[in-house]
């Protein structure tokens, strides 16, 4: 039987109350802290027992190869695969010479917290010696916000007992831990790769320890170090040891019950694919410094401030529903940790609370993440979209190996070079070029960043919009075709006119053309003339639209309404997901769904649809969606509350915000879902909220379902700050920050002014009969 | 450069008067001798120089992983690989202790000769030693065809010098030769495999010695034994030794010119998944001793004996183009060897002739080769179809795994199980099953065999029926569709509706709904009911015939001509063939085809065109196709001839029959081309003879090209032996053999009787526009 982790429900925090061994991985990402830069799991203090070792630094990562049963030209031969570098986190312990190990004694109480507003990770246990000796042991981690190379804990144990104890406190780094189990026999988990670090320099001097390393293969350079402020109300012998893969600062000390041993441990991370051994040491020790000058307290309040700015401006309240409210603040603190210092490098598909996927980026980060962040945390986008255009070169070439013109950005990459074996549901897959370019102009719409436009937005636009007008072509009758590719669902592949597709490249071909239009100068450096922004404008004129005129339908791509419909009357549960016990032949040729795709484009390109479009393509792909990705229920909930579906939109919500608090797709023990954390956000305000960016005009639609009595989000937009209150009757506007705006509620526009709130009428949502799923797949509902 | 084997020109036999080194791994394969069940490549006697050691059991193979870089269900873990055993091949000569290597002193002449008729390799040498010793070296080799596991050497040597001079003949048998430098960058070279025999037996007596050695991993168990008859007018000294790995008999002697040492080798081979060692051994020296007791000159003469009944009803004549004269003949034999005593065994896509494809066997052995034999050696093709139908066990397990009913035949493999580690041109190439069930139909219609159909025939036909009964679905308007499979086209892949698919499903459908009826009984022991049967002819009737009105062709499969056309214009020569240039990706979603889909299927399935249609598609795909494919050639010279082209389907004969001779795609080393070797014979009998066999009537319509005088073919057909002579106004049709036969000649049926020919006027040829090729591809002109 799967197991998964159960939380107490609390509005700013995970707590876990009991320590289960058999979903302690599963809890590891849950409770991993990162600020972008540095992750770490939430392995257990002492190391043992544990889940997956996890310390992750973003974009550090070793090669493999790609093995090909029968090669094929432009394969890719080497993959890349985040390493699990030098452990900081591993803080030992001797309770009179018996290692503190909660499978061992008695563990008499043990209980964590994540904490949203400190953007700390809480730890408390009471546990009994196998001899009967008794100790509390607390700790508090944190990886900083606010200083990014920065990482610390604070580590306490205190004797319960009547008499001495003696206590023996290890802090290590460790290099080269052996690494969890990841399940090779599906391809999600992660491949893990043995000692992948070669030391080059390990120093130590009084309670600090640096060491340096780099990867065989990928050849980067890594520096960690530690160093400790030590504090007991008795004698303390402290020593220091530094061997090529283990740094150990040794604390021992006798206590009375009442004394309690402090150990704040400081740690600091770099790496660099060119920095010499000795720099990288400086500057991890300058970190260090730096972090020790702050101290514990000053590293602590420094995050509880910037949470608190975090805060301000991204809360989404919801009532009546507080497992909900719960989850949509944990999506929202994830997504911010894996973003928020991330500074030029991508957002991984599950950020860096574990490896699954490799540590691969994906679309879904400019897909999901981004639009989240883009209202909430505008800095991070401009961040991870200049490293999409840092890796510009490396998309220009994969282009030209294709065939192509301009851009072809990897399917999965951690350093840009496509990482994928498998091209069908990746080469194939160009909407994510199209998926970058829509989240610049997202980006640059909400806040008219006129410096990222012109030295990094524009250059994505062109570039992707070249390759779209390479990949497409027109036929006799002059429709703009786009052929053989694969869309957002991975349930098909190679298929003609892919609706979500061709709708994206349109936006994409305007928005370059718009783009070049504002900025000729540095288009002519570009090399686009007049010529060639008409070109794109002609085709997006011209692009192929499919619709089933019987069914009155969009197919997601032509042909599709014609495909078999999937038996799903006779597919048990237990063969879900279906590419675990299918093979990709019978799942791309029938009428199955793994994820929205054509409902994407409803949302993303919801001012291509017509409602009653709308309506009906969503009642028609409800039926064939099975949601075998986690990149699909927020999606559905988006649309269902648009179309008035609104307890089905409610229960979508659920499963998008639950995905990994309740661990629904029993891989979260590899990292969390960035892009269903963000899609908690999407449900509740593009769905529920009903907010929408075509065309850099910001509106909204709102509608609550019956069990919600108040949902309340707040906004970043062109440098104001909006807060929106949606109740079942009313909703209300209300402008915190900066000049007015124009914004759109159901269709009637309104002017905002400071602190000057609007309240305006919800209209009844339209009538229409329930979509039905296939059978088994009904979401959870979030009311009985 | 790439440089190729040139051979003399002769119709009965390929010579080569000067030895290349530079192609003697292409002449390996072209001189390699088989009888279906043990193949030969011509590696010189001495072992070295070599290009690629091979010494092949008919499906003696090991297994090896299959890796992939992403995993996904229903995928083959293991390949199999054919093996290079024990070679019994090597006779090693030292002259006054120099050994006999072509590249040290001086070759004074050699001369190699495949006799078509007498079915040896002749070899006759003259050299001078580095210290100047000459000697005149001859072998003569032979597998042989009416002793399944024998084969045999005759080796000559005769100093020429004036005074004595010593010889030392060593023969040898070799397990676990070093294996020659396949190119692993080319997905079609075979997967190498070091040291795969290991020794379970090994033993000596008198000039005799045998070997038992057995596979790693797929425990497959063979036995090689030889034995020798050794004549000098000198004292001879002879000593055998035997090592695992290594029999030796050493002939040692001294001869004036004048004399001669004459050495008989004698081989046998075989193997067993099941036997023990001891029966294999017994097994071999039983088959040693037949031979022996027939003697050379006895091998000899049923050698030649066997092939005169072949050609007495297989021969092809033709006047004008002796190359191709030559060509023709060279096509038969190879096909004969492949074929003649596999016994239930496959025929490997390179007969036994190299390791290229791994050895295994696909659809071309159905579509291309058992034609040939189904009117030139009816009972191999028995063999050939028995063996499909040893493995339907493994191809219904397969079509399970797959979520369908019925047979899934595998793509490629060795023993049955799918081994190919792509599946989009594998397993989604379901074609293969209509191919099965095609040859089915015309080894049935052409031999009449009942017990066959019973016991063999009617399992295929239904199983393979019932496969496509799940593969296809009807859709709304009641059309049979057959969705995301991929044709015979590698250069498109899973694609809705192939016509050549949908065709021959739709002749499997209707074949089997009349095998049940004639065998009600034998069909209800394999569940098949009328409502069965019904259910295949209502399908069969339904299937979708995509077709572009606007264009007024059909689109190999639906949507394919409203795709980009490739730009072959922008294509250097060079770059072809395109899949080694270019990503399946950018290959598969434009209009360019690697080989003959649709035109296979005007040919295949004619009976489902029209005159005109033929004529218009087969104008469109000319334009498009390339022919990066070996299976290409002969069926457009099939369909020229049809259309009225008559030079060009000169041309493409000549491409068909010249590919191995010529070693046109550059990897004749690898081993034959067994299908475009049948080709040749296609492109004579079915292109310029015109014979088709629809619904089992034998029809004609010959035409012959300005540049041929006549050309003349014989058949065999239920029992009876049929030549037919084409000239340009004539075409005269005789019965050799049996019962009156009902023929058509261009649409006027004859009724042939025994030694009464019946010659007809030949109609002119319809005037229609030359149709052009991609620039660049056009067929080699037979004539300036």
């Amino acid at each position: 039987m799967i197991v998964h982790p159960t939380f107490d429900v609390e509005s700013w925090g995970v707590r876990e109350r009991n320590l289960d061994l058999a979903v302690l991985a599963q809890t590891e990402s849950v409770f991993a802290l990162s600020n972008g830069h540095i992750g770490l799991r939430a392995n257990l203090d002492e190391g043992e027992p544990h889940g997956l070792y996890g310390t992750y630094l973003n974009a550090f990562y070793e090669v493999r190869p790609l093995p090909y049963a029968e090669p094929g030209y432009g394969y890719p031969e080497a993959g890349q695969t985040v390493v699990n570098v030098t452990d900081g986190k591993i803080i030992r312990l001797l309770v009179d010479d018996e290692p503190f190990d909660i499978r061992y004694g008695k563990l008499l109480s043990h209980e964590r917290f994540l904490d949203f507003r400190n953007g700390v990770l809480e730890r408390k246990a009471e546990w009994a010696s196998p001899a009967g000796r008794r100790v509390r042991v607390s700790s508090t981690r944190l990886v900083s916000l606010a200083q990014r190379s920065v990482a610390a804990i604070v580590y306490e144990v205190e004797p319960l007992d009547d008499s001495y104890t003696r206590l023996v406190v290890q802090s290590e780094l460790v290099a080269n831990e052996p690494g969890g189990a990841a399940d090779e026999k599906d391809p999600r988990a992660a491949a893990m790769l043995d000692s992948p670090l070669l030391s080059e320099q390990v120093a130590k001097q009084d309670r600090k320890v640096v060491m340096v390393h780099r990867t065989r293969a990928s050849e980067l350079r890594m520096a960690a170090a530690m160093d400790h402020e030590i504090d007991a109300p008795a004698d303390i012998a402290v020593t220091t040891e530094a061997d090529p893969d283990l740094g150990r600062v040794t604390v021992a000390v006798e206590l009375k019950p009442g004394q309690r041993l402090r150990v704040v441990k400081y740690m600091a991370y770099g790496w660099s694919s060119q920095r010499s051994v000795h720099s990288l040491r400086d500057q991890v020790e300058g970190a260090l410094a730096s972090a020790r000058h702050s101290g514990w307290e000053g590293l602590k309040s420094d995050q509880r401030e910037y949470l608190d700015r975090f805060w301000d401006s991204a809360d989404v309240e919801l009532e009546g529903d507080e497992q909900l409210q719960q989850a949509v603040r944990f999506a929202l603190f994830h997504v911010l940790q894996s973003s928020a210092r991330a500074e030029n490098r991508p957002i991984p598909a599950k950020g860096l609370t574990g490896p699954g996927y490799d540590g691969h980026v994906f679309w879904d980060t400019e897909t999901f993440v981004l639009p989240v962040l883009t209202y909430t945390a505008p800095d991070t986008v401009a961040s991870a979209l200049r490293w999409r255009h840092s890796i510009l070169p490396l998309a220009l070439e994969r282009a030209k190996l294709l065939g192509l013109k301009g851009a072809a950005f990897p399917w999965r990459t951690i350093r840009g070079q496509e990482c994928s074996g498998y091209w069908p549901a990746s080469t194939a897959a160009f909407h994510i070029n199209a998926d970058i370019a829509d989240a610049v102009v997202r980006y640059q719409n909400a806040t008219e960043d006129a410096t990222f436009e012109r030295e990094h937005g524009l250059e994505l636009l062109v570039e992707t919009a070249r390759l779209w007008r390479s990949l497409g072509h027109h036929d006799a009758s002059g429709n703009f075709r786009i052929d053989g590719v694969t869309g957002p669902d991975e349930y098909s592949a190679l298929a003609d006119n892919n609706v979500y597709t061709n709708l994206m490249a349109q936006r994409n071909f305007l928005a370059a053309a718009d783009a070049v239009g504002r900025h000729p100068e540095s288009a002519a450096t570009l090399g686009v003339d007049d010529e060639e922004a008409a070109a794109w404008r002609d085709a997006a004129t011209a692009v192929v639209l499919p619709f089933d005129t019987a069914l009155r339908v969009h197919p997601q791509s032509e042909g599709f309404t014609r495909h078999q419909r999937w038996d799903f009357e006779h597919t048990p549960p237990d063969q879900y997901p279906l590419l675990l016990h299918f093979p990709y032949f019978d799942i791309y040729r029938k009428q199955v769904t793994k994820q929205a795709d054509l409902v994407l484009a409803l949302h993303l390109r919801g001012d291509a649809f017509t409602d009653e479009e709308k309506a009906r393509d969503f009642d028609y792909y409800e039926a064939l969606t099975v949601r075998d990705s986690s990149l699909s229920s927020c999606t559905q909930a988006v649309i269902a509350a648009e179309v008035g579906h609104l307890e089905l939109a409610h229960d979508y919500f659920g499963e998008a915000a639950m995905m990994d608090l309740g661990d629904l797709e029993h891989n979260v023990r590899d990292g969390v879902h960035m892009a269903s954390l963000a899609g908690a956000w999407l449900a509740a305000v593009a769905g529920f909220g009903g907010m929408r960016d075509h065309g850099g005009n910001l509106t909204f639609a709102p509608w609550l379902p019956p069990a919600l009595g108040r949902l309340t989000f707040r906004l970043n937009f062109r440098g104001r700050r909006l807060k929106v209150e949606v109740r079942h009757r009313r909703a209300t506007y209300t402008l915190l920050q900066g000049e007015p705006l124009e914004v759109a509620h159901h269709g009637e526009n309104l002017t905002l002014e400071l602190e000057k709130p609007l309240s305006r009428p919800i209209p009844a949502t339209p009538s229409r009969p329930t979509p039905h799923q296939p059978p088994g797949r009904e979401p959870a509902k979030r009311r009985p």
